[in-house]
C-alpha cells in the first residue's frame, strides 16, 4: 500500500529505486553493577575498545577513496578528535570506578550528558554536532558489545538502491562511494548534519529527519525520494511512478544544463551583473566553491576553529586556516566573519549559560568583551590578507558605539602588526553583518562608516519576528516573506546604494532560487550562498530582467496582504 | 570614611539619617541523617512549624494597620498561599522520609529546587516571585530553629532612621509603618520585588540590590539614600550632606507640588490634551491608579491570575477579577491584556522549556495554540465589559494571519456568550500590542484592522536590539534612545494617525519624565505607566509645547550620532 512520509529535504533531486535497509539501529545498553574486584578489568576493556575504534578510524582516514567528497577527511578528523577528548576517553573511566558500573553504561551516561550540553547550543550547525558525538560513542559501544563496526548491507545492493538508515556517520559514508546509492533517507539528522553536507557534495538526493521511516520500510520495496520537497513515497502506484520518472528526467536534464552555466558570467537579460559568492564553514569547502563557479567567498564562518576543544586557537593556527583559503581563492574576495559564538555555546570558559542566549553575549559583543580573543583573531585575519583578497566581516552589530569600538580594535591590531614588522593589506575592507533589526533600520549609518554590508537573513528574520526557528512550537511563524522582513532588506540595500557601498545577502534567502528575482528586484547585486545552490540561482539571474523584477518587487513591497503575496511572487517568478 | 554604593533605585526621593541594621541575615542550615525511629517525630516537628507560621501570618493578616499600603493584604495572602502549596507543606515530608534527613534540610532542598524553577522564568516580575518563596521558607526554618520570627530592631530606632537589611518580606514591612523609617536599603531585591512595590506605595525612598551593603554599614552611621539614582552614600562629609539636604528639600517641595496636579487636565501649553493612564498588575492596584489621577487603565496585566498555581483559573474567577477593576474604574477605560505567559513560564503543564523562551511560544502565540485557554479568558473579559469600559489588548502580535485568528477567536467567544444569553458590550474595543519589530514595521496594517495600538517599549527594545536586558552581560546595550527604536515608535504613531486609531505607549518609556517631551514630539497622545510616575509625567506635559517638542524630536530622529542625541535630548528637556 502506498504511503507518503515527510522529512527534511537536505540534498536536491529525485530518485526511484528499491529500499536497502542498513541494520544500524539504536543500541540498547544494559546497566550492571560490578564487584570491586572486576573494576580494573572493566577499565582495561574500555581502553581496549577506544583503542580499537581509534585504530579503525585512522585506517579509514588513510584509505579514503580518491573519489570521496573533499569534506570526508575533515569529518573523520573531527570524529578522531571527539574520540580522543578526555570527556569520552577518560571521564567514563571515573564513572566506572565511582559507580562500579559497566563500561557501556558509563560511556552512555557520559554521552547523554554531552548531548544535553549540545542541546543547549543556539547555533543549529553546532547543535547538530551532537550527532558526531553519538556516532563516535555508538562505534565504541558496538566494539564493547562485539557487534560489527561497519554498516552491514545485503551483498546484492544494486546500483540504484536507496539507502534507508536510522542514522549515518561520515565513516559509514565511505562505503556509499563504492555502492553508488541513488538516494539516502534517514530517521535522524537535519540540514546541517555532516551526512547532509556530504550528500549535497555527492549530489545524491536525500531526505532526513523522517523519525521512524526505517521501521516502516521493507527491504526491496520501491521508494521515491524527492530531495527538493523532503518527501518519501513508499510503494507508489504506477501513475505516481510515471509522474516522478518524468520529473526525475527533467531534473537530470536541468542538472546537466546547470553544470554548463559554471563559466557563464552572472548577468540579467538587460545586462545587470550580479556577484554570486559561496558560504563556507571549513577551509576544505573551497573545492565546492570553485566547483560552483563562484567569484568569491561571501561568508567564511570562523567558528570551526573554536569548536570541540577546551582551549582557544592561537594566532598562528588561525592564520594558517585563513591563509589556506585566501591563497586557494587566488585573488578572489574571501570574506572572513569574526567569531560568531558566545552565550549560545560555552566557549572555553569565557561565557556562561543565559536564559535567552540568542539575545545574549554573542559574536561581536563577546569579542568586544574579550579583547585578547578578538585581537588574536584580527591579527590572524590581517596576516592572511597579505596572501589574497581578504575582507573582514563583523557579526551582530547593533549600534554605532559598538562599531567604533570594533574599528578601534582593528586599528590597534594593525598597529601591533606594524610594530612587529608583519605584512598585511593595510587597505583590508571591513564590512558589517546586518542581522539585527536595529542595524537594518540604522543601515545608512553603518553603510557610511564601513566598506560593505552583508545581510544575514536567518537571524534578521528571527529577531524581526521574535521567533526562534529552532523552536518547533513557533517555527511555523518564521517567514522570510513577512512584509517587515522585506522592508528591512530593501532599506539596507537602499542605504548601501546611497552610500555607494556594496550590499550582499548571505543568509539562506540568497540560495533560494524562488527568491532570486525578488531580491534582484529589491536592488540586490551580490548573493552569497551554499555552493550547491549557486548554479540554480545563476540560472535564475540569467533569465531575469532587472527592470521588470524591480517593478514586481515594488508591488510585493506595497501589498500588505500575505495572501496576495504568494500570487505576486508566483507572477514574479513566472 | 565616606563611601558610595550603587544599587537599583526602586522608590524615588532622598533621605538622610542614621543606619538601623536589621539582624536578618541568611540562615545556615545543617544537614544530618536521622535514625529511622526518629522520622515520625521529625515529620511532626515540620508540620508544627508550618502550622505556627500559618497561624502567625493569619494573625498578621487580620491585624494590618489602617495606614498600611493597599497591597499588603494581597502580598500576605500570596505568602499564605505559598506556604499552603503542597510543594512546600507536603513535598519536604517525603524528602524527610526517603532521605532520612532533618526538616530544615528537606525544606531547604525543596526551596532550592523551586527557586531554580523560578530562575528559568523570562518575565522579570514573575521571576522575582522566588523572593516570596525564600521569605516564606526562611520563616518556617526560623521557627524550626527556634529563632524569633520577626525582624529584630534596636528599641530606640528613631523616626528618621534608615533601615538596612539583607532582605525584607511584606510581613517585615508591617513593622515599618509603626517605626516610620525614612528609607529602606537592602542587599537583595529589585524594581519588581514586592518590597519595592510597597516602598513606592508608601512613598519611602529605597535602594535595593546593593549586594553587600549590610555588611559594610555600621549601626547609627549617617547615610544618604538617593532613590532616584540608586545611590547610597555612607558617612558623607559636610559638603555632600549640605548638597543632599538642599536636594532633599527641593524634592519634598516638588513632591507636594505634584500632588496638587492630581485634578488637573493633562494638556500642553498649546492646548494639546494627552491621556495619562495607569498600568496595574493586581485588582488592588486600582487604588494607586485613582490616587494618581489617571483617567483610565492602559494596561491591566492578567498574569497574576495564572501564577503560583497548578491549575488554570476558571472563567468565573477571571470574570470576578476583571469586573472588580471595571466597576472600580467607574466608566473609565480598563485595558485588559490577554495572557502574556508561555515558554518563559511553565503554565500548568501547557508549555515546555525552550532554548530561547523570549523567542518562543508565548502570549498570543500560546493562546492561539491553546484555544480553550484563550476562549475562557476572552469570555471572562467580555462578560466584564458589561460592567465598565473594558478594552481587550492582544500581546506579541507579529503577523496578519495571527491577527485574523485572534479576531476569529474573539468573534467565536462573543457568539458563545450570545448563545448562553450572557450580557457583554458587543462594541468592546480590541487593540494590539506593538512590541515585536515586525509589528511596528507593519503597524499600518494593524492600525487599519484594530481599534487601538499600544507600544510595549520594553519588549520592542529587546527584540529590536537583540538584547535580553535581564542578562547582565549585555544589559548595558539596552538603549531606549537607539535611533532604530525611536524610528519604530514614530512609525507606529504615524500609522495610528493615518488610520485614525489611538496609539499609546505602555512600556517603561511612558513613565520616564525625561522622555515625556520626546514622545510628545513624536506625536504620542496617550501614555500608560506605573501610577507612581504619573504626576511627574503630567507636570512635564503641562510645561511642554507640542509644536516645539515636534521640531526638537524631528532633529533627534534625523541625527544618527548617539553622542549628539544626549545633547539634543537635554535641549528638548530644557
Amino acid at each position: 500500500m502506498s504511503a507518503t512520509l515527510h522529512g527534511i529535504g537536505v540534498s536536491s533531486g529525485i530518485a526511484i529505486g528499491p529500499a536497502r535497509l542498513a541494520s544500524h539501529t539504536r543500541i540498547e545498553v544494559a546497566h550492571y553493577v560490578l564487584q570491586k574486584a572486576h573494576i580494573a578489568e572493566e577499565l582495561e576493556r574500555f581502553d581496549e575498545a577506544v583503542q580499537t575504534v581509534r585504530a579503525e578510524m585512522s585506517a579509514l582516514r588513510s584509505q579514503i577513496p580518491a573519489n570521496a567528497p573533499a569534506e570526508l577527511p575533515a569529518f573523520l578528523d573531527m570524529h578522531l578528535m571527539i574520540l580522543n577528548d578526555s570527556m569520552l576517553s577518560q571521564a567514563p573511566k571515573q564513572l566506572i570506578e565511582t559507580q562500579q558500573c559497566n563500561a557501556e553504561w558509563a560511556l552512555t551516561q557520559q554521552m547523554e550528558q554531552l548531548v544535553a550540553q549540545f542541546d543547549e547550543i543556539d547555533d543549529a550547525y553546532l547543535r547538530e554536532r551532537k550527532t558526531d558525538v553519538v556516532q563516535v560513542v555508538e562505534r565504541v559501544i558496538k566494539v564493547l558489545l562485539g557487534h560489527p563496526g561497519h554498516l552491514p548491507l545485503a551483498e546484492d545492493a544494486r546500483h540504484d538502491g536507496i539507502l534507508v538508515a536510522h542514522d549515518l556517520s561520515p565513516a559509514d559514508m565511505i562505503g556509499f562511494k563504492r555502492q553508488q546509492f541513488a538516494a539516502f533517507i534517514t530517521d535522524m539528522g537535519g540540514t546541517t548534519s555532516h551526512t547532509a553536507i556530504l550528500a549535497r557534495s555527492l549530489n545524491i538526493p536525500s531526505v532526513m529527519a523522517l523519525h521512524n521511516a526505517r521501521s516502516l520500510i521493507r527491504e526491496n520495496e520501491t521508494i521515491i525520494v524527492d530531495g527538493d520537497h523532503g518527501v518519501v513515497i513508499l510503494d507508489p502506484d504506477e501513475t505516481v511512478l510515471e509522474e516522478y520518472r518524468l520529473r526525475q528526467n527533467e531534473w537530470k536534464i536541468e542538472h546537466q544544463k546547470l553544470k554548463r552555466l559554471k563559466g557563464n558570467r552572472a548577468a540579467t537579460l538587460d545586462g545587470v551583473v550580479v556577484e554570486l559568492h559561496g558560504n563556507i564553514e571549513l577551509p576544505q569547502d573551497v573545492a565546492a566553491v570553485q566547483e560552483s563557479g563562484a567569484t568569491g567567498i561571501g561568508l567564511f564562518r570562523s567558528e570551526f576553529l573554536f569548536m570541540n576543544r577546551a582551549d582557544l586557537p592561537g594566532e598562528d593556527e588561525q592564520f594558517e586556516a585563513y591563509r589556506e583559503v585566501a591563497e586557494a581563492m587566488n585573488g578572489m574576495p574571501v570574506t572572513i566573519r569574526t567569531l560568531d559564538l558566545g552565550a549560545d555555546k560555552p566557549l572555553a570558559g569565557l561565557t556562561a549559560h543565559t536564559l535567552n542566549p540568542a539575545l545574549g553575549l554573542r559574536a561581536i559583543r563577546l569579542c568586544l568583551a574579550e579583547p585578547k580573543l578578538f585581537r588574536t583573531q584580527l591579527r590572524a585575519i590581517l596576516r592572511a590578507s597579505h596572501f589574497g583578497q581578504v575582507r573582514i566581516l563583523i557579526p551582530m552589530l547593533s549600534s554605532l558605539p559598538e562599531l567604533r569600538q570594533t574599528q578601534y580594535a582593528i586599528e590597534a591590531a594593525k598597529a601591533s602588526l606594524v610594530a612587529d614588522g608583519i605584512a598585511f593589506d593595510p587597505a583590508v575592507k571591513v564590512g558589517g553583518m546586518i542581522e539585527i533589526p536595529a542595524a537594518a533600520l540604522a543601515a545608512q549609518s553603518f553603510a557610511e562608516r564601513m566598506d560593505f554590508l552583508s545581510i544575514g537573513t536567518n537571524d534578521l528574520i528571527q529577531y524581526t519576528l521574535a521567533i526562534d526557528r529552532a523552536d518547533d512550537s513557533v517555527s511555523h511563524l518564521y517567514d522570510p516573506l513577512h512584509p517587515a522582513v522585506l522592508q528591512l532588506i530593501a532599506m539596507t540595500i537602499r542605504a548601501g546604494e546611497k552610500a555607494g557601498k556594496p550590499v550582499s545577502v548571505c543568509g539562506e534567502m540568497a540560495g533560494d532560487p524562488l527568491l532570486t528575482r525578488l531580491l534582484l528586484g529589491l536592488g540586490l547585486r551580490s548573493y552569497s550562498m551554499h555552493p550547491a545552490s549557486l548554479l540554480s540561482v545563476k540560472q535564475r539571474v540569467l533569465k531575469s530582467n532587472s527592470v521588470e523584477a524591480a517593478a514586481q518587487a515594488g508591488k510585493i513591497m506595497r501589498g500588505h496582504e500575505p495572501d496576495k503575496l504568494q500570487t505576486l511572487l508566483a507572477r514574479l517568478n513566472a
